[in-house]
């Protein structure tokens, strides 16, 4: 890798002591980053180093570390010349030793940790805590200070960025990206984020792909293309790529403080042309290109074989440091290269020179308040549900497609907030088919390629966004709510599965973010579950799967929260508090189809402050006694099923005291000693009975009830009905029937284990039996459903 | 869009007949495809169209099926012109319409479906059947002939089209990839599958990126791309585009004819270059730009609004045609637009024009066998396990790690299949991280791109397959294994998350197919998950997550398996078992780090046989009577704290009579009747008693046991350890003790809940209390774990 740095053209900017300075930095954060991978004593290299000097184990990766560090530096200088906020986000696994030296030589580590000070004892603390219990990991993480990313599962850093910079006008995102990284699907998709920033309403990002050639243990697929190649597609992408590339650090010092100022220069200039002069085009952004060896400044060799430049320096170089002599000497004599005399005094504080390229305040990159987006939340303006909700003057008298009552609320929101610009909704192409579309009376869709006259609702500066890409729609929302707004994903059920793994980092993200005191409580990530598994008519198998709360609830406890409101008003109750909520993931499953109203709005807002209660409209239970039989549900579908079996039970066995309870909030279920919103026991056995048959409707797979309950009494009586993965392209009836979660299979359910209804036992259940046995001899004939059931009402 | 096709200079190479022939079987196509969407009866229109007529639910999508429809005509001319085994992949949703068409047309779906006859009567049933309940799906599925390829989830076509030409180096892979489609990560992704591709052994795969301009309700980003951007997209992807445009038929169907003649000279050119004349370096493939208007011969406008070439002919462009008698007209008008009577004589049979472009016999799209894999599949040549076998001449007096021991195997069957080219081994750059390298000493690292002097085990035409993509991995498996061949994944235990909705749809299609006697069984798609959540020492929380052994078990059960081997014999004699199974989606989850062994290979093969069973070397229990308490495991590291609980007890307990039960299997856990693989109720209560206590230590979630087990005898009495989302960068042992699931908090579980200990029960417990303790202050002063946990061995 001789290659000259290929900026050119431009004067040179950096001046023979800046230089010197910036190298200074440099090599104090390289000395910072082998020092924590390596040491847990004489952090100064005050005495020879010697093998009780090394951690036990040896954890870490010095790989990426130079690269990060380098770009560290350089984006300081940037800051610092130009004054302009910037946030960075670190996409390459395991650079935490890079960013926490970073954050450490500017004072923003010791600010936010005070026992970590900026001195020997505070150096000698921060080698010593990294990837060491209790400690701090290896990624970049929640207790990095400048964070919004967590570095250990790659992908997600350039969608991070661009959620970061929306409706921040003045923030510059700049996002460091591994070509490890680069080769997964999401970050390939996200390149294409820039057909949705508006060059006038949000901030810019500032792409910095690095090519350090390797990945783990290969060479990594964008490193090893011709250059051309690379350039051709980074210009398809719509980017400008500048090229640095060397490993001469004089020279890639000039250059990348040169493709800095290039870069910002030109989204200066973008920026005016957008906001100053109404250039109405997509702009062609400026992004760097750096090129510099895997493991740089490393040893060159060990054991005789090349490290520097090779895959074999991504974890750590040099091994078994304690118990062999050479490895130690040559770990001493690398630290030692960095000159870690010319950069701390004596009591290991950074010399001035070391720290002339650092910018003051809150502009340092670790202390930037957009990486702690807390601090920069607002509440969002809720206007009050009354204006919404639906009038009920007769239970099931009406019906009304729930997400399309709360677009309303949520076209009150995006509206109330036009001037502030802080709440967004994504969504992968399905806003309108998810009945949201009363947004586009307020806002637009995201938009900044050509349009047509047959569009519609498209806009430069909508803040609904849509593309087919749920990682996007995460990515973004992620990167827009950690960076202090609100928002909501309004996703097919089935293919929020495509995000269980980013939905995992986040959740964690999230559980260690809420033990750090330093870190404000940000908005909640909220997602609206909709086009769900009873409704997919003309899908099919492919779109039915209920699991995405199954994968949310094996989730820190104290993070989570699932919500199946089954109606409109309920619909507006749960989303009232969650948008209103605070550091949860949020998870709504609510229908788009027309739905029965049940309750009114104060009754919902009851029932969802409860989370679970009885109807006691539905129910025929007497005062005094406890009911024969508890018919529960969760979910839409499951309560209209539920209420019709309870129908069917008052007519046909009317001696039956049945009670119906209906649960919004799933935690509920759980002993409140394992959730924050679980119920007593006491409080259990009073809704559900400590021994009486439980027949339990519930939207997913069932056995997630009795994952729930299973520490309740009576849980050998629970009966649970869901759906069992009999998917197929049929009638919404047709599906309840095949997974038998149908009305008549519930009243046969209580049948078979309600005791006392003597003959009448076997009439009813041979009634039910004979309705299911004509349904399917309609279906298969008709394709639609019974008229009796197409046609049901409740009759209270 | 007048544009006229952009596919110049090469002399025209469609007669007029031809072009006539064409454009008939294009409009046949076109015509069945608007006929499965709205008609039930009259299929030929040969009498005017009246509402009964019509389905009484309209389901289907129109807009994407005139350019599939295209496409199917002229891969038909290619293939009967050329002569070229062709198997093609339809990306776009709601494809099902058109490729049904095409099958129906060349009789290739009368072969497959006897019932469905190609006359009047099978037209009719063709029609009635689509979208209809126990009908076929508006999706391409695996009920289509000649797919294999769900369209129903978006993202993953491109892969499996790579999967499929990987080690068929006589087939041409088409893959019509959808503009939506395009717009996701994993597609995004996919496109650099070409520098996976070797032109020597494996086939071709030809892109076909077909711009219809919209996805559901937005314009697509890729088709609004100007042309030259979009042209340094595909080019810097690695490709050659060739565009073709149009509006008219005829010069859309000259060119598109070119554009495919084109191609395929290139691809032979290509092919010629490298196996004949030994080229190495990475070719530039063609693919092709096909833009087309969404909907195109539909409905110009509707109720006034313009819909061909809109999103408005996304799904039923004419709604309500039953009840609306202009719009009855219109889709009468529309049907007639395409000659019916010139296309089908009066029994309903293709004319001899519109069948003039199909190829014959096993070329037709919907009968090449490349589509039905298991008619390809050969048996994998396994070798005989003792060769691989570690010796274990004392319980837990030797360790391996495991999957090292498992690569030795994998390399051996790669070895053995060097010269027939049927198995894989596909992971995320994680391969030698996960002690899989034997296999670098049979094959190398697939890898077309430069090499430099420091790489180490690339090769052309390796077998193993590493791109830092579980996405990747994930499709170009499933295509590999669904056109007749074998594969492992090994993957990071956490990030198999990342393709938790392909696998979704990977079992639904075994699901299906397994159900439909004209698919053979194809090979199981096996997943090796290492690097699991006890030993994440340097990677932390971000790498921690048991769950998709959950998300996998939620699926049907016909086609999941789970395999917790606890050791390196054990583990052997899994994926020997695995890798002979058919249609399975099996997962095995298994340590990398060193492993005590437990069991010889005879043992394990019985243990594995039986998949759940007691250990009586590890147990104290008395021959007459059943155990006071039954310590259960599943997976390695909880294995290794049971049996140190086991021992604890027998020196501090010895009057205790305990049971040690492992269980690898497990869906044995569930009732027989739920899983093939379940125990009956008295199995189980053999095993584990109907009321003792039974202390579980489970690899994953706790709670994913009592959902197998919760209707069990006992179940009452299960008390289940596991991993509860304690996760942080610390040692082994500390891991298992913030989970509870170390040795001393089992032995204190069995304090709490066996009856009998008297007083000896404080003592022991306090013990065990305090060693945590101790635990506690050690890890905290030395980062490393306690000697005597750390030393600890087996005392059989």
């Amino acid at each position: 890798m001789t290659d000259a740095p290929t900026v050119t053209g431009l004067p040179d900017r950096l001046g023979e002591t800046e230089l010197a300075a910036l190298d200074a930095h440099w090599r104090a954060a390289n000395y910072l980053s082998v020092g924590q991978i390596y040491l847990q004593a004489n952090p100064l290299l005050q005495e020879p180093l010697r093998p009780e000097h090394i951690k036990p184990r040896l954890l870490g990766h010095w790989g990426t570390s130079p690269g990060l560090n380098l770009v560290y530096t350089h984006l300081n200088r940037l800051i610092a010349t130009r004054g302009v906020e910037t946030l960075c986000v670190w996409g390459p696994g395991h650079g935490g030793p890079a960013v926490l030296a970073g954050s450490w030589l500017e004072g923003s580590y010791t600010e936010t940790y005070p026992d970590v000070t900026r001195d020997r004892a505070g150096m000698e603390r921060l080698f010593r805590q990294f990837s060491f219990p209790g400690g701090v990991p290896s990624h970049v993480a929640p207790e990095t200070p400048g964070s919004i990313h967590e570095g250990g599962e790659l992908g997600y850093s350039l969608a991070h960025a661009f959620g970061a910079a929306f409706d921040h006008p003045h923030l510059l995102v700049a996002c460091v990206i591994g070509d490890g990284e680069a080769e997964t699907g999401p970050l390939a998709a996200s390149w294409h984020s820039n057909k949705f920033l508006d060059p006038v309403h949000d901030g810019a990002v500032l792409p910095i792909l690095h090519l350090n050639g390797y990945k783990i243990a290969n060479p990594a697929v964008l490193a090893r293309l011709p250059e051309p190649e690379l350039d051709d597609l980074l210009r398809g992408y719509g980017y400008e790529p500048i090229q640095v590339t060397g490993d001469e650090p004089a020279a890639v010092h000039r250059a990348l403080a040169m493709a800095f100022d290039t870069a910002l220069d030109r989204i200066e200039s973008i920026q005016r042309a957008a906001r100053r002069d109404g250039a109405r085009e997509r702009p062609r952004w400026p992004m760097v290109v750096l090129r510099t060896p895997k493991g740089w400044t490393g040893p060159r060799t060990v054991d005789g074989l090349p490290v520097e430049g090779t895959w074999r320096s991504h974890q750590v170089p040099l091994a078994e440091v304690r118990d062999n002599p050479e490895h130690l000497q040559e770990l001493e004599a690398w630290l030692r290269s960095y000159r870690p005399e010319e950069l701390f005094d004596g009591s290991g504080q950074p010399v001035p020179q070391v720290l002339s390229c650092v910018p003051s305040g809150s502009r340092r990159l670790g202390a930037v308040p957009y990486a702690n987006g807390g601090v920069l939340l607002r509440e969002l303006p809720l206007p009050a549900l009354e204006e919404f909700a639906v009038e009920v003057s007769r239970r099931g008298g009406s019906v009304h497609e729930p997400t399309r009552v709360l677009g309303d609320l949520l076209a009150a929101v995006m509206e109330a907030t036009a001037p502030r610009r802080d709440f967004r909704v994504v969504g992968p192409d399905e806003t309108a088919s998810n009945r949201l579309d009363a947004l586009y009376e307020v806002t637009g869709k995201a938009w900044q390629e050509r349009t047509l006259a047959t569009d519609e609702h498209l806009s430069r500066e909508g803040r609904v966004m849509e593309v087919l890409s749920e990682h996007l729609c995460q990515g973004w929302l992620e990167g827009y709510v950690l960076t202090g707004r609100h928002g909501l994903f309004s996703c097919y059920e089935a293919f929020a599965h495509i995000v269980d793994s980013m939905v995992n980092q986040h959740i964690k993200w999230l559980r260690t973010s809420r033990r750090l005191p330093w870190r404000r409580p940000v908005a909640s990530l909220n997602y609206l579950l909709t086009s769900h598994v009873w409704r997919q008519d003309h899908n099919g198998f492919s779109h039915q799967d209920p699991g995405f709360v199954d994968h949310v609830l094996n989730k820190s406890p104290e993070v989570v929260r699932v919500y199946l409101p089954p109606d409109a008003n309920t619909l507006l109750s749960v989303a009232d508090h969650v948008l209103r909520s605070r550091d949860y993931v949020n998870v709504i499953v609510a229908g788009k189809q027309p739905c029965f109203d049940w309750l009114t709005l104060d009754e919902a807002r009851a029932h969802c402050a409860r989370g679970a209660g009885a109807w006691a409209w539905a129910s025929t239970e007497q005062p005094d006694r406890e009911p024969d039989v508890v018919l529960a549900c969760a979910g839409d579908v499951p309560t209209q099923e539920i209420l019709a079996a309870a129908q069917l039970l008052r007519e046909h066995a009317p001696e039956l005291s049945v009670r119906v309870v209906n649960v919004v909030d799933m935690a509920r279920l759980l002993p409140n000693g394992e959730h924050p919103h679980g119920m007593t026991d006491a409080e259990y056995d009073t809704l559900f009975t400590r021994d009486k048959p439980v027949i339990f409707a519930y939207h997913g797979y069932p056995w997630l009830i009795h994952r729930l309950a299973y520490r309740r009494h009576g849980h050998a009586n629970l009966h649970v009905r869901g759906y069992k993965e009999e998917g197929t392209t049929t009638t919404p009836f047709d599906m309840v029937v095949r997974n038998d979660l149908d009305r008549y299979r519930l009243v046969m359910d209580v049948v078979d284990r309600v005791p006392g209804l003597g003959a009448r036992a076997v009439v009813l259940r041979q009634a039910m039996a004979d309705v299911r046995s004509r349904h399917r001899a309609w279906i298969r004939q008709h394709g639609i459903d019974l008229p009796e059931v197409a046609d049901w009402t409740w009759s209270g």
